[in-house]
């Protein structure tokens, strides 16, 4: 039984993130992995990890960085001033997909929101992963909304 | 030529803000408007409005409070470490609808966000919202992801 743990990602795993975020169908032409890793990239992180209502997570298996996303906990008015968290960025190592392990990241992440009071969970994906789809209703969510995006 | 202005809500604003929240087709049965405004509210308007990447905002037509959204900017590693705005929890009053407002209010949120230095802007609509889905294709959103929610 190989050990699976999640923790809040620190400095030394950008590296890491940004590989799995690069290694995939609509994230290989807007990222860039070549090293040293690009100044954004670690800006972003500080800001990140300086923000209390962020989250960026990985997931671990024996100690290797096999996950990631990004949880940002998102207080508003409406719903009664429901606190409402959000995921995004959700990615899984490609050797280490489809084995279950996207689940338990998503399950954890759901757990996170409960006990930090949120009311509602919610995250978009591009309307051409399907498999992402399947993925979201088979663990309960909701398909409700339209996500749009304007490049500025 | 009425003054129509956008500025910061402020704690008085909030039971005009969570009127237009209520005064919709989804919003109606999740929002309680009874005086005095629930404590839920008042608590949720202080997390937002301590949050620096939180924006909370009003326009005024004349100094009424004619239309609401909230702005989040989120930073992330995605995308080269750009930072995002996201626009939730639009309203405008029911009586100042189809006069332009709205427009007026997402071209303002949109520059906010070019400001701050975003690289995107997103938000979410319900599947139900025809008018709106029109309404951001009008303004240059493109609908590219699917919104996703389960409740807690």
């Amino acid at each position: 039984m190989v050990e699976i743990a999640f923790r809040r990602a620190e400095r030394t795993d950008v590296t890491a993130i940004v590989a799995m975020l690069a290694d995939d169908m609509l994230g290989s032409s807007r990222e860039d992995i070549s090293e040293p890793l690009a100044d954004s990239y670690l800006r972003a992180f500080e800001a990140i990890d300086a923000d209390p209502n962020q989250l960026l997570a990985v997931m671990t298996e024996a100690g290797r960085v096999v996950g990631t996303l990004q949880l940002t906990f998102i207080a508003g008015l409406s719903r009664r001033g429901s606190l409402r968290g959000q995921i995004e960025a959700v990615r899984v190592a490609r050797d280490r997909q489809s084995a279950g392990l996207g689940q338990k990241m998503i399950d954890w992440a759901v757990g996170q929101c409960r006990e930090r009071g949120c009311a509602i969970v919610q995250l978009t994906t591009d309307r051409n992963r399907h498999d992402a789809h399947r993925f979201y209703e088979r663990l309960g969510f909701k398909q409700t909304h339209f996500g749009y995006k304007i490049d500025l």
